[in-house]
């Protein structure tokens, strides 16, 4: 198997290496045994298309806009949205005014986020809605739109009407490449893939794209997910898929612990294959599992491309409640001092203690039991004195895992985090100027 | 003036430089006219002695443990600690075990912080301050403990007995400085003033000597500061006006969001100037008001010496109720993204409004205003259009100031943060091995 942490240590500055090749490759993901990876050159199931062009969005030249049409007469869909107070135009038209259960059309722009620009921002964003919707053949409320960039400026609306039409021409069932390479900036990483899923009633298919590197990076703007399906199913079916498996994947991932203004996942069934879904069914639980599991994997790919990781992790926490694990993993994800140490493959564990405590201001002290890999550093709050060397060597792999168990039973959850690295300083430190 | 900021540009690595000269020098800081600066030099107010030695505790050689005695028949204190649910041994069994309204005597060492080191932990540190107490004349619950270093590893208990006597034979009024030495570890700055207060009843002293670079920073593990005055005053009095000045000041600042296992602040009062504090008394005022500059200064400046940081910022939130506020400034300043910009000199106020979102996740888009210094970059949620170079003059500053306003009147606050460099990253990244 090829190392997806390895080969992406050089982290989110570095020029697209491609997909990564074979695309499950985490310790952390089960593949079930009926997905099978088709490679990233398969394309798009049956009743998709998509283009990506370069419009002048991006100062550089790059691709930076992207479209993908469902062709079928009915199409079936669902979306799911960040929880922002600060939502972007383009997040906030599309939950208000999109049919989110029958998307037609994807228009995802990359080099601005349309965020923070209020009125102007709006109507931007409907014309663009407009134009795809005219180019193709749709209705508005059928577009939904992303957009992900810098925060705080305009869309360039001329230049984008013409990428609209330019793209229009050029949907393909092979285009899934080029869409992905126009709504990412510097992903090292190309966070795609084309897997078969084997069911009861048939053989579909299930594609995605995605871009991003964490909850937010304003050097990519947001994480924007895109999945394909020619099965057929209902859209409380589909909706009930994507929520429970965004739970389990891009809610359960933090590059730097910061909610983006963007963030989009859309599902979409062109139901062409002819297989159907039914609510309940077994096929429903295979259909899950093979979502599960890519976006898990994608997720999981979002971390190791997290700007400037070199290492990832995995806090698995265990506890009374689902509120107490939950803010005792948040906190080790997201404190910079636990992610300075796995960068440096410091096996310094009292940063997990001391994270977990501030999040947790009991009056009696916690007794907390930590394990790295496995080994355990902590018991009931008071270090079991295993001599650090012997811990370095579990900080040196690509994928540690660390287990935090509190008092009590009955709750756990875990959370994938990256390390904090001199090029996320460096990627963010000198981004817009 | 001194610049305070680019004198310790170099950041928390740097070996110390003395203190700052003057002591006030922030924009942030109101200087009372009845409070003088006497100078680094000047020593402890009557009643009080102190002294700082090596002893072992770290491998460098460098001074590890201090004390300080109060002299005085009857003192008076007051203390407040870290709220953690992982707290070092010392905290919890001076919150536990010690007369925290009359203290006598403070040990405190660097070096090791003595936290996660369960039942172990506790003994050692009963021991220490058992020595203390013997080689002083004084009872163990006079005596309150404090400790900085990394979390756990056990304190080197023999050691520190042989310290302890050494310290006890080198008591000095002018000991302050020694002591300063031995409980800071890197700290670039000393953090340590001597100030004379102009009262209606006579003239007091009041010094202070703190360490720490933010909430949290295991290379120094944790803030510790102890003040001293030989104005007379109630033991309720001296818990209020710690108490109020303390939430003004020390939980104002944030380096990395990140929540010390150890974190004491002592008020200790001799009361041998026989001028004497009266509750709700214009004095008791002219008295809090120089503890607020003192320990607002002070906390300043740990922010100025965080690990690394190069440049400071004091975030200003106004809206509807104190927790919305709240939760606004916390989010900006933790907020790595933020942090890294204001390294950069960046002004990427996006990041600002992103920021505030994810923090709060309303139904409706957030009305923000955004101000840098004054000029408005942001008006009720959308960009300004301020040119960027016009901007980028402002982040040049050592000290700048981001003003949030959100919709509605009636609460304000304020949170002091430092930015997030290379350095930062380097020194956590591998500071145990």
């Amino acid at each position: 198997m090829s190392d997806p942490v390895a080969t992406s240590a050089a982290g989110g500055a570095q020029p697209t290496q491609g997909p990564p090749r074979p695309f499950f490759a985490s310790r952390w993901v089960m593949v079930p045994e009926h997905v099978r990876d088709l490679g990233p050159d398969h394309g798009l199931p049956a009743g998709f298309r998509a283009a990506g062009v370069a419009c002048g969005i991006k100062p550089s030249g790059n691709p930076d806009l992207g479209l993908i049409v469902c062709d079928c007469e009915k199409p079936v869909s669902a979306a799911r949205f960040a929880a922002t107070g600060a939502p972007a135009a383009p997040l906030l038209l599309s939950r208000e005014r999109c049919e989110l259960s029958a998307l037609r059309v994807v228009l995802a722009n990359s080099g601005c986020a349309n965020a923070a620009t209020g009125k102007r921002g709006m109507e931007d964003a409907a014309k663009t809605q407009g134009a795809a919707a005219i180019a193709v053949g749709a209705e508005p409320r059928e577009v939904i739109l992303g957009s992900t960039g810098p925060i705080g400026s305009y869309l360039p609306v001329e230049r984008m009407l013409g990428g609209i039409r330019n793209a229009a021409e050029r949907l393909d069932q092979a285009g899934d490449s080029c869409f992905q390479q126009a709504i990412q900036t510097t992903d090292a990483l190309e966070k795609r893939a084309c897997l078969q899923v084997e069911l009861d009633a048939g053989v579909v298919e299930l594609t995605a794209q995605c871009k991003g590197a964490g909850m937010i990076s304003p050097r990519f703007a947001t994480m924007l997910c895109y999945i394909q399906t020619d099965a057929q199913m209902a859209s409380e079916t589909a909706d009930l898929l994507l929520g429970v498996c965004v739970k389990r994947s891009f809610d359960r991932c933090s590059v730097d612990g910061q909610l983006s203004t963007n963030d989009t996942a859309v599902l979409m069934c062109s139901g062409i294959s002819g297989v159907k879904i039914e609510p309940e069914s077994e096929d429903e639980r295979l259909f899950g599992e093979a979502l599960d599991a890519l976006l898990r994997q994608l997720a999981i790919y979002m971390v190791v491309d997290g700007e400037g990781a070199g290492r990832i992790a995995r806090v698995h926490a265990q506890g009374p409640d689902p509120d107490t694990v939950e803010l005792a993993a948040r906190a080790v994800a997201n404190s910079p001092l636990v992610k300075a140490a796995l960068h440096g493959g410091d096996p310094n564990w009292g940063r997990i203690v001391q994270a977990v405590g501030g999040a947790l201001p009991t009056a009696e002290p916690l007794a907390l039991d930590v394990f790295i890999d496995g080994v355990q550093v902590c018991s009931a709050g008071a270090s079991t004195d295993v001599p650090r060397q012997e811990l370095a060597g579990l900080l040196a792999r690509p994928e540690v895992e660390f287990l935090v168990r509190l008092p009590g039973e009955g709750a756990e959850t875990e959370v994938f985090f990256s390390d904090l690295s001199h090029e996320y300083v460096s990627i963010n430190a000198d981004y817009t100027t």
